[in-house]
């Protein structure tokens, strides 16, 4: 593994782990074993690294997300498909529930301008892919965007605010399930 | 109108203004024109009096919602009746979002729990609702927990969430028509 993508890994640790106020680079240097000044040769300051972090994050996801949507199987066996997949994104998902819950606790400006690029990104991207399905006339006229913020939020609600109030998490199928079951079949023509 | 239901309206106005924390017997005593020594032969203390304001808030809305719900009408008219009946509740809602975001802030345990009853009490009463359906045969074998917890959650994006990141706020019949046309549609038989 290079010398960056460690660096990207220990910060991804550490902004989990701590959130973003609580990093340090030099936090970070020690977590991926290099000086410091390594990481001013690849990052100009933590807002820069924080903002390369989530944006890779993204872009995996969606690239995920793009890999398992096959051209030749039904909406709701893809949107079913997409979602397991999503769920599969662990660390992602804490350092999101992470950053979450420190923008309500300390409105760190940062936190909440990257929180709204990812809900911006996310809704995009999934109400395109409605759309594509409503031309496909597999779905019904819908307002896409409603829907794909409907799904984000309901996303967010049972991987991460259902298990503060509950004793046991939901598994990742019951959730797939029952996405598939209400969402998505509402939309089914 | 009576001395304790003034006390009521006043505290009401400061929890939605200022939150649980910031607001004091004094404070609520000056709103409703009383000595503060009137508050305390009505309620112990400041929780008692969050309590009570919380426990008649649910209370009422069970009571509206039970009254639109009409037992010779289908489920869909029904729920989006509800829906629409909820949505009135426009004090509710701000003291609710005060609170939730005051319990994110500064983590009040009085706050905490008191959310955390809100929750369950609104979950178990639309669970209930969905059982009846189920039983009536008019909507479909499911989890009726998951179902109103998702309800309860979609609600709280699209009433709150949605005007920190969008200019334009989404109205009532927007919202219970996509409400209609997405989760209780997907419930049908």
């Amino acid at each position: 593994m290079d010398r960056k993508q460690e660096i990207l890994l220990a910060a991804t640790r550490s902004f989990s782990l701590f959130g973003y106020k609580a990093t340090t680079m030099e936090q970070i240097a020690k977590i991926a074993n290099v000086g410091k000044g390594t990481i001013y040769t690849f990052f100009e300051n933590k807002e820069v690294l924080f903002q390369e972090i989530v944006l890779r994050m993204i872009a995996e996801m969606k690239q995920e997300a793009v890999n398992v949507i096959k051209e030749d199987v039904s909406f709701q066996e893809n949107a079913h498909a997409a979602v397991m997949k999503m769920l599969e994104f662990r660390e992602t998902h804490q350092l999101f529930a992470k950053i979450i819950d420190e923008e309500q606790e300390w409105k760190t400006p940062t936190v909440k301008q990257v929180i709204g690029q990812v809900e911006q990104a996310i809704v995009s991207f999934v109400k395109e892919k409605i759309d594509k399905y409503i031309d496909k006339g597999e779905i019904r006229q819908v307002n896409s965007e409603l829907v794909a913020y409907l799904l984000l939020k309901a996303y967010i609600a049972f991987v991460n605010d259902w298990n503060s109030t509950h004793k046991q998490s939901l598994s990742e199928k019951e959730i797939a399930n029952f996405f598939q079951d209400t969402i998505f079949r509402s939309l089914i023509i």
